[in-house]
């Protein structure tokens, strides 16, 4: 327990502590916090507490203004940082306790604070891993005797996303214009989308030194390279997605804007939540196995504020264990080309849909592919509307406690206007 | 004319002035250098000659030890730094030429110097837009009928491609393992990749200040924010690809490995091989359009050093004049979703293939689908065999100059060994 009194429906108590980059009015510096209840510590002013081995000659990674440089140390510095981060806010610790003026300058009530992307984002990777949803999203588009691809259940799937418009919770997201094509027109025409979409995704980012080109990351040490994981909403154009992406992929359906909560929550704090590995069949080829269970009871939840509405209307409730392959498998898939991976680098789950009709993680799938209607308190969508505020939950439920992600919201303007 | 003396075959005379980033033995610090004749300009050691309105106040950027800063600078700023290096290097500029003391600490002989990547790529994006290569691409894959996507003619297709693995020239590329499937198999294997291939391209840098998310680059602007280019062996593992890409796209067959020319070769040194744009037909949207040329009239040459051989086998001879779009046209559609940029993004052009056979751009379609067999001096080659070194050549045809891009060279070695 810590002197910091936590309310059980908080995201934050002291078996989370998350990583994140702050500023205030204050103190306009972005600097690194954690976050503990209604507070953020602010590791640049207790810096000098991670005195261990492993940090001693590293604090100056807490002075930074991006978390980059504390991920990229081994994972044995990231055990250290939350041994001392755990030791210092605890009931039984006096040193920040009983030391008001230090209590002062480094406990920022979270409420005055600005979050910051946590990262310099190098590489962006979306992966493609729930089968509920690659199964739901081949049944619309190839019907059921192909909805999977003939190689998805061999590989994790992915695409490279583009890492310059991921942004933190809070930035809000024009409706992108783009071209599309009607199904019965013989040319495309060029305006804002129609068909604007969430999807409900969770992402880690990777940690450690950078790989070398040529070297591999094997299964044994996966789980090392892996810091923490963010919710991410992956805003996605279906129409303008629909006409772009054969052969090479999504693309400006896409790249208009990608939403992470901006609390990385570590994978140490995640570990009591650990769940069964899905079943896989066929079993993965010698480099992607592994038995040790690597999956995560991570209850998902999306929400539409629509506009003049002061309610978070809950419109789907998923869970990450739904995920077919694992995080490891992701990253061992992802450099067995000998690919390198730098500290920050940042991979997505792919939308997160479960087995229910309640559990899909997008509108597409919520409104099979705008054939119906989502209730959304007194309104229906089937897609979003101009003013819609779409917000992602995530959180493990503990004895007595939770540990989550705090918001990942984002509001959907209006295009842009301008040339058509 | 230059007090320098360049060859008439020489890449680097006074008309081209590329910019890079190279260090040297007795001083290993990263800095930016103009390559002139056989020579590298420091920038650094001659930064106060920058002393026009546009740069005055930001010498600095010449510190650097990448040309970001440079290049996020308006186009006004880059136009500057052109007359200035010009006057300077130009015969009857006494600055340079009669100070002895100056010359011997400002100009680096280049055969001493280690050339690095030039910018820290933020994103790097791949366009697909000669016709010629996805013609032939398309009919090895769907038959004549169908060769060219529905979408093919109406916007450049293109796909985020990996920053990581984007590496200079003289870099060594090692044989990609991975994933593939044999057309009556009924299980995929891994392994090292059995189709390697290079692919010629170009691509060009963006420039000027960050965009905000939302933001477009309309087609009269789009000139402004291109800032030079550069040559880019996308290199492919074909059999790995053909098993990944559907639906997401090239993945783990291209982020091996992407290299690149380390002398950026300005638009400035490129207006005067400007030549006329391919016409299209339909014609593209609005967005899309522009009158003025704005195609390029460069020779482009790959050649295949084979192991134990001392000599580059030229294999193929194309122009990037072939594209069909242009890099205008690529930034436009890139921004029209409102998807922001910053200065060292990179854009590639995809192979460029001419009309003959001895035009096109990769071994794929060199040896069409590895139905027939290149040679390469006294051997032969379907794909790339390990040890073979592969270099391409780019440059425009002056009246009695060439305006060229140097090397961009790589070494396929042996896939690393380890698990399969």
């Amino acid at each position: 327990m810590s002197f910091i009194e936590v309310s059980s429906e908080c995201d934050f108590p002291i078996q989370n502590l998350p990583y994140g980059v702050f500023s205030t009015k204050d103190n306009p510096r972005k600097r690194i916090g954690v976050a503990i209840g209604e507070f953020i510590l602010d590791l640049s002013v207790i810096k000098h507490f991670f005195d261990g081995p492993e940090l001693v000659e590293h604090q100056c990674v807490f002075e930074k203004e991006t978390l980059n440089a504390f991920m990229s140390l081994p994972c044995t510095a990231w055990h250290e940082a939350r041994t001392v981060l755990r030791s210092l806010l605890s009931r039984d610790s006096p040193k920040l306790r009983d030391d008001p003026d230090l209590r002062a300058k480094a406990l920022i009530p979270r409420a005055t604070a600005t979050m910051h992307l946590p990262v310099e984002i190098g590489d962006y990777t979306d992966f493609y891993s729930s089968i509920y949803h690659a199964t739901n999203v081949g049944i619309m588009f190839r019907g059921k005797d192909n909805a999977l691809m003939p190689n998805w259940k061999w590989l994790p799937v992915g695409y490279h996303g583009r890492s310059s418009s991921v942004v933190p919770s809070g930035t809000a997201i024009h409706r992108p214009v783009g071209q599309s094509k009607a199904d019965d027109a013989s040319t495309p025409t060029v305006g804002p989308s129609k068909l604007v979409d969430f999807e409900l995704e969770t992402a880690f980012f990777v940690g450690g030194p950078a790989t070398k080109l040529g070297d591999r990351i094997d299964m044994d040490e996966a789980a090392k390279r892996i810091f923490g994981m963010v919710l991410m909403n992956d805003w996605s154009a279906r129409d303008i997605q629909k006409w772009e992406y054969v052969p090479l992929g999504p693309f400006l359906g896409k790249s208009f804007g990608t939403t992470i909560s901006p609390w990385i929550v570590t994978m140490e704090a995640l570990t009591p939540f650990i769940t069964q590995n899905m079943i896989q069949d066929p079993a993965p080829l010698p480099y992607l196995k592994h038995t040790d269970d690597y999956n995560f009871d991570i209850n998902l939840e999306v929400s539409i504020k629509p506009p003049n509405s002061k309610v978070d209307y809950v419109i789907c409730r998923s869970n990450f264990k739904y995920m077919y392959w694992t995080m490891k498998q992701q990253l061992v898939h992802h450099t067995v080309n000998g690919c390198n991976v730098r500290a920050g680098d940042l991979m997505g789950s792919g939308t997160i849909s479960g087995p229910e009709p309640e559990s899909y993680g997008s509108m597409l799938e919520l409104s099979w592919r705008g054939t119906s209607t989502v209730k959304v308190g007194s309104e229906t969508r089937k897609f979003l509307a101009d003013g819609d505020e779409v917000n992602l939950r995530g959180w493990c439920s503990g004895d007595g406690y939770r540990v989550g992600f705090g918001d990942c919201r984002g509001k959907l303007l209006p295009a842009v206007s301008g040339h058509q």
